[in-house]
């Protein structure tokens, strides 16, 4: 069967990738009010064209933020078993614009890769996963339900679809929940994923004088406001990268040996250093790399601004400085608290008598870890495992899915993660690409797959 | 005299008020290249207004950068000393654009203040002096020779005029020097001042990995930039205020007791709170803020940039992260070597393995302490006194002229400082302004000085 489905590709090919590179062409940034729409016009593309080339029943569901769809097949079978299935549409920001090679929502494919905002993350995963449907329902009728849910705001929170979670309880009852928004560790090494880091975000704004000062002038006199940031934030990892807030690490449940058993932590360093030029020397003392992105949180600064950046130089003493920071979050830590935690030592520790504000950012996530001996793991691990002729691995992602635990909880089913990304592949960075190969064996994976979810049993 | 000055200013101000608001609008930014054009036909214009309107000669002198404009008036006695005149035609840059209430180039008057981009620093005092000028020579022959020098990279660290000073060495030299770039403590309360600081200032980056990185997926991995460079900045200071780098303050030459005589090191902390609603809480621990601003070095973080700072979030690992750090020098510490001790710091302790590059910035100022005895600094003294009806204070400027050491050097004159802005006029900053009844007091305080100057003796 994975021959023929190989083959229903190749015959399709061209215009699977010419109504994908259009999908990749909206701008549909989800954090950014300005982009909304884009979105907006993303999400209509996508409802029509699931209802017109890939032959499911779609519902728009409105909320406060961008739409949500949710797309259905029903089975002749009464007693078929019901996957749903979860990806997104949205993007994140394409800043620094200036080191794109070709425009971010122009795809341009150069050496198999398209290259584009989005091209993995995740509209690609969501399209080929949508071909993978079609190519599998035309083969004639499945004993399964399939529903499938394209959220516009992973990247900044799915606080729409977490509004809608309640509301729609019934409609997300599934057996199997498959979130198609992961990755391989490597090249041609099949993996799939069973579990996501939780997420917690913050804007911290450090106020000194009224407006900005002079640095001849003033300098000296008063604190400088990027002075009283940076030695904030650089307060709050010690020696060993341990992050310094009390109780940050409370919660945090150790790794069972069995749990160690089931999940690969090895890293390759040498491909590390290759891909990114970059250097595994962020972690804890004594806390491997795979170790640490798959089972310790952490508190990143992902952006820090203040004064003048531009070309030259200005000598000013700025009103104030602003840091993003966000932590990742491991089983059983609680967003809300490791926020409110983070927030209250923030605001008890800024220097130079400083104003300080801080905002947790309402999109937050919980950790996940799935059941690795459910049936839709062990189907994917099967379908992986045949696609890449090797055997599968299961990793634990370092990245978030923000509406992963709220899905496994209102579905009633056992969640997986899967997709065929890469480490490499920039996603959230300027000149996120996609291998045009992986592309189909994304597809072969879900394609797959399906059947045998219809079975009974099934065995690994 | 000066009822009569005052008279001729009332009767021309209107006039006056007109093209100053016309040199206003002149985007000339030095720092930014992108402005090079509106620097250029800034210059012409300026060129144009002083042979016609001011009635001196002209020179435009072309150098690397921006045009320096050198303006002359030759006295018909051959006995007469010569003064030359010092101010600037550039502007720092305007960003945050948007807290500007009315666009930075585009003048508007509001509770008797001009608001602009170089509406004091130092279109407003080049332009009064202009004006001041004018006034006095048309009263009659003066038996002072009079060199303006207006340049149009102070902002920028004078690379221009400094390469120019060399082959016009002959044109430079003075008598007496005043640099019309200064300003008084407060309102209503005459001062001049008799020093600067220096300034080396660099642009330092950390680099991390290739490309921005993902914070889930490798956040735990690699060292953040960010957290690299907040580490190391926040290193810079220890908790009594001072900079940790060694031989920091080696050169640094205490004050005498009589130099402490001479000047004013008194401050309005009331005032400064209710200006800037800023707290004095920056200073070397002993070190009184008067004190801390004239006679003190410091290292300013004037910009930091690393990551995503847009609307809503980016969990991203940027690629690098940046700063602009500024040190304001006082006697004896030379830019170059201070410039060279931190850049050597800077490179040694860079955190997480990054590697890091530390640009100096080739614009660099020494510092410069003027003699409070020579017959510039008592007739200006005098003059201010005349003009503000009260005692005339002696104040170090905490900012500092870059050209103004080599400036005292090459003219063989004693030098001064001199300007009515205030802290609070806002310079360097958005929503710069000065009054018109400052503009008009700065008018008199030249105009009253030069016949006083012109004679051979001055007392006070």
């Amino acid at each position: 069967m994975l021959e023929e489905l190989k083959l229903e590709f190749q015959k399709n090919k061209e215009a699977i990738f010419a109504d994908y590179f259009t999908f990749l062409k909206f701008a549909s940034i989800s954090t950014d009010p300005a982009y909304k729409g884009e979105v907006e016009k993303c999400a209509d593309f996508l409802k029509d064209y699931i209802e017109k080339e890939i032959g499911l029943t779609v519902e728009k569901w409105v909320s406060k933020g961008a739409p949500v769809l949710f797309a259905t097949h029903c089975s002749p079978e009464p007693q078929a078993e019901t996957l749903l299935i979860y990806c997104h549409y949205d993007v994140q920001p394409v800043d620094p614009l200036e080191l794109w090679t070709t425009p971010p929502f122009e795809p341009a494919v150069r050496n198999g890769c398209v290259y584009a905002r989005g091209a993995l993350d995740d509209k690609g995963q969501c399209f080929y996963t949508l071909h993978a449907l079609k190519a599998v329902l035309k083969r004639g009728s499945l004993s399964l339900n399939i529903k499938v849910l394209i959220e516009g705001e992973e990247e900044s929170g799915s606080t729409a679809l977490h509004h809608l979670l309640k509301e729609k309880k019934e409609e997300l009852k599934a057996d199997h929940v498959l979130i198609v928004d992961a990755g391989l560790e490597e090249e041609g090494k099949p993996a799939i994923s069973l579990g996501v880091r939780g997420l917690v975000a913050m804007t911290v704004t450090v106020q000194g004088s009224k407006f900005d000062l002079h640095s001849g002038t003033h300098g000296g006199i008063v604190y400088n406001p990027n002075r009283a940031l940076v030695e904030l934030l650089a307060s709050l990892h010690d020696k060993d990268g341990k992050v310094t807030i009390p109780h940050f690490y409370d919660d945090v449940r150790p790794m069972s040996a069995e749990e160690r058993k089931e999940v690969a932590l090895d890293f390759n360093e040498e491909h590390f250093k290759v891909h990114f030029e970059a250097l595994a020397t962020g972690m804890e003392k004594g806390v491997s790399p795979a170790e640490a992105a798959g089972t310790r949180p952490t508190l990143e600064i992902n952006g820090i601004s203040g004064g003048y950046a531009g070309a030259g130089f200005k000598t000013v003493i700025p009103a104030q400085a602003q840091a993003k920071i966000s932590c990742r979050l491991v089983p059983n830590q609680s967003p809300e608290k490791i926020g409110q935690l983070v927030k209250a030592h923030l605001m008890k520790h800024v220097p130079g008598g400083m104003k300080i504000t801080v905002d947790i950012y309402p999109g937050m996530g919980l950790p996940v870890r799935a059941n690795p001996t459910s049936k839709i793991a062990r189907t994917m691990a099967m379908s992986f495992s045949t696609v890449f002729e090797k055997s599968c691995k299961a990793l634990l992602m370092g990245g978030s899915i923000p509406i992963a635990a709220d899905l496994s909880h209102i579905s009633g089913g056992e969640m997986i993660f899967v997709g065929v990304g890469l480490p490499e592949d920039q996603i959230h960075a300027p000149n996120e690409h996609f291998s045009l190969k992986r592309f189909e064996q994304g597809f072969l994976t879900i394609a797959y797959a399906l059947p045998l979810l219809a079975k009974k049993e099934v065995r690994v």
